[in-house]
C-alpha cells in the first residue's frame, strides 16, 4: 500500500480495496489457508464428532491501544474466550473490519498483526473477513466483530442448570486489570499507572478444568465483570450467592484507582480470567490445576451458590454484608 | 423498553442492555433456540456428512431504509448469498450490531424484525448476537455484521478454477436496481424513482442449479457489480471474458438514471442476482433450469470467456468494443 491513510475508496470493491486486503491484511494476519478469493470458506473442525459451538461479539474499545493489548488482539480473545468457556476449542475465526476514514495505515497494520499473532497463540484460523470504510467521524477509528466456530465433547454437559447450592465459585486470577488499565490509557483522566491488561486466551485455563468430574459452569467476566457473572448466575439458577470480599483477588494498584475514582473493581471487565462453578467436593483439584498454571498462580475460591434468596451478597473484610446488584449504569463504557 | 431512544447504558452489559436484547432482539427476531444466556450457541448443519463453509459480511448501507428493503434484511441476504453462491445451504447466522447512541428505538425495531423475517424466509436459524452502542456521531445509526454457517455436499466442486475458454456467462435478472434504488432514497440527489432494491435470497437460483453437469461457478454480483465479477474472473483465471452489452438486462428506470449521472450499470451493486459461469452445453438447461423461477424469469446469456488477453471486453450495442476495467473508486459508496 502507498496511502499513509485509509480512504473511502479502500471500502468501496475496487482496487484499493483488494490492496488493503491482500497488502495488510493478508500480510499481517500471515494466516495459513486464508483465500481471499471465495464468497465462503470450509471450516474444518478438530474433532470430527463433536458439537459445534458459534459465538460472536463486537469491540469498540477506546483507546483502540492501551498497555498489555489493544483492539486487535482483544477481538480474538474475547471471541476465543467465549468458546473456551462453553467448554469448546476454537476452529476458526471470522472478522469484521468498519475502518473510519483517516485512520493511520501504520495503526491498522499494529492492530492486524497483533490480532494474526493472538490468533496463532490461540491455535485458531482466521478463515474469513470483510472490510467496511465508514466517513470520517463516524467510526471511532475502527470497531471489530469476530465470530468464532468450535467444537466440544458431545458428553460435555456445562451450564448454570448444572449449578446447585453448596457448589464453589473460583477465579483464576485478580479482577479488574483490564478496565483499568484502558481507563488509564484514556488521557481524559490524568492519571498514570502500571496496570496492564489481562487480556489473553483462557484456553489454558478451561482446559485444564474440562475433565474435571464436578465442573459446572464457566464464564469470563468481561463487561460488566465478575459480579455481573455471579448476578446471571442468581438470575438464571434462582440460587444465592455468597462471595467472601477477604478472598477475591484484586492487586493493589487497581485497587487504588478504584478508590480514588469511586469504582468497584468486582464490576470491572476482565479479558483473560475465568469464573468457575465447581462442586464442592472438586474445588481444590479445580484449584491445584489452575495453581500449576502460569495464568492460574492467583487463582482463589472466592465464594459458594446457597439455597437463599437469588441474590448476590458480598461478606465484606470488616464482617458486614452488602449486595451485588445488577449493574444499571456502567462506569467505564467502550471498555470492549 | 420504555425508553423511545438508544442510549450509551444500552450497551454496557447491565440491565438496559439486558432489557435491550430480552425486548426488542429476541422479540423482533423471533427465531426459535436463540438462547442469551449462553457464551457460544450449538450448531446444527443440515446435512451431517457435507462440507462446512462459513462467511461474514458487513452492512453499512445509508440510509438504513429504502424501497425494497433496510439494512436489517440486508445484512440477511447479504451473508445467506454468500453461502448459496457456494453451493451451501445456510444453517445458522450469527449477527453483530454497532448501535449509535440516539438511533430510535422504532426505527431499530423495523430493522431487527426485517431481519428476523428474512432469516426465516431463508430457512436460517440466528444462533447468536452481540450489541455494542457507540457515541452519537460516531455509529452512521447502525452497522451490521453477520456471520453464516452453512454445508455443501462433499463432492460438490464450485469456483474459479473449474472456469474455462467457452464456458458461458449467465446473469439471474437484471443488474443495478440496488445500487439505484439506495442512491435515490437519498435526499441529497434531489431525484425521485420507482426503482426498489432487488435484494433477496438468491437460495432458488443457486439450488436449482447445484446438480447441473457444467456448472463452474456462482457469484452474486454486490459491490462493484457485474463488471467486477467479470475483472475477478479474468484475474484469476487468466483468460480473457466478452460480455455483450444488448443481452446484459438492465432496466430502464436504472439506464435513464445512469444516463442523467453518468454512472455505468455495470459497476452498480445488486443484492438479488446471480452470475453463473456455466459449460458452453449446459447453458440453455442452466437458462431453463432459472426461467422456471420468479427471480429468474429475465435470466440471459450474456456472454462467454475467452484464451485471448485476460481482461472484459464488451461488445456495445453499436457494434464497438470497450474495455470494463477494474474499479478504481466506487461512484456509489455505503451500499451495503
Amino acid at each position: 500500500m502507498t496511502e499513509t491513510r485509509i480512504t473511502l475508496a479502500h471500502g468501496n470493491g475496487g482496487r484499493l480495496m483488494r490492496e488493503l486486503i491482500d497488502d495488510l491484511f493478508v500480510r499481517c494476519l500471515s494466516s495459513p489457508g486464508l483465500d481471499t478469493h471465495v464468497d465462503a470458506a470450509r471450516v474444518n473442525v478438530p474433532d470430527e464428532h463433536g458439537v459445534l459451538l458459534v459465538t460472536t461479539d463486537g469491540f469498540t474499545v477506546q483507546p483502540l491501544e492501551y498497555p498489555g493489548g489493544n483492539i486487535g488482539s482483544l477481538a480474538v480473545h474475547g471471541t476465543v474466550n467465549d468458546l473456551a468457556v462453553a467448554g469448546a476449542t476454537p476452529a476458526v475465526l471470522t472478522v469484521n473490519v468498519f475502518i473510519e476514514e483517516g485512520l493511520e495505515v501504520a495503526t491498522l497494520e499494529r492492530l492486524v498483526t497483533s490480532m494474526g499473532t493472538a490468533a496463532r497463540e490461540a491455535g485458531v484460523r482466521i478463515a474469513a473477513g470483510d472490510t467496511k470504510v465508514v466517513r470520517r467521524g463516524e467510526g471511532g477509528g475502527v470497531y471489530f466483530a469476530t465470530t468464532g466456530i468450535g467444537a466440544r465433547r458431545a458428553e460435555l454437559d456445562l451450564g448454570m442448570h448444572r449449578i446447585r447450592p453448596g457448589d464453589r465459585l473460583l477465579v483464576s486470577g485478580p479482577v479488574g486489570d483490564h478496565g483499568i488499565a484502558v481507563m488509564l490509557a484514556r488521557e481524559q483522566f490524568g492519571l498514570k499507572g502500571e496496570v496492564a491488561s489481562d487480556q489473553a486466551s483462557v484456553l489454558p485455563l478451561t482446559q485444564a478444568l474440562l475433565d474435571l468430574d464436578g465442573l459446572r459452569f464457566m464464564r469470563d467476566p468481561t463487561r460488566g465483570g465478575l459480579a455481573t457473572v455471579a448476578c446471571d448466575i442468581a438470575t438464571v439458577t434462582r440460587h444465592g450467592v455468597r462471595l467472601r470480599e477477604s478472598a477475591i483477588p484484586v492487586r493493589a494498584e487497581v485497587s487504588s484507582v478504584c478508590e480514588m475514582l469511586g469504582y468497584d473493581p468486582y464490576y470491572l471487565a476482565c479479558e483473560g480470567r475465568v469464573v468457575a462453578v465447581v462442586a464442592e467436593a472438586a474445588a481444590a483439584d479445580a484449584l491445584s490445576r489452575w495453581h500449576r498454571l502460569p495464568s492460574g498462580a492467583d487463582a482463589r475460591n472466592i465464594g459458594f451458590v446457597t439455597d437463599a434468596e437469588a441474590r448476590v451478597i458480598l461478606e465484606t473484610t470488616i464482617g458486614g454484608e452488602r449486595y451485588l446488584e445488577e449493574l444499571e449504569d456502567d462506569p467505564l463504557p467502550r471498555i470492549c
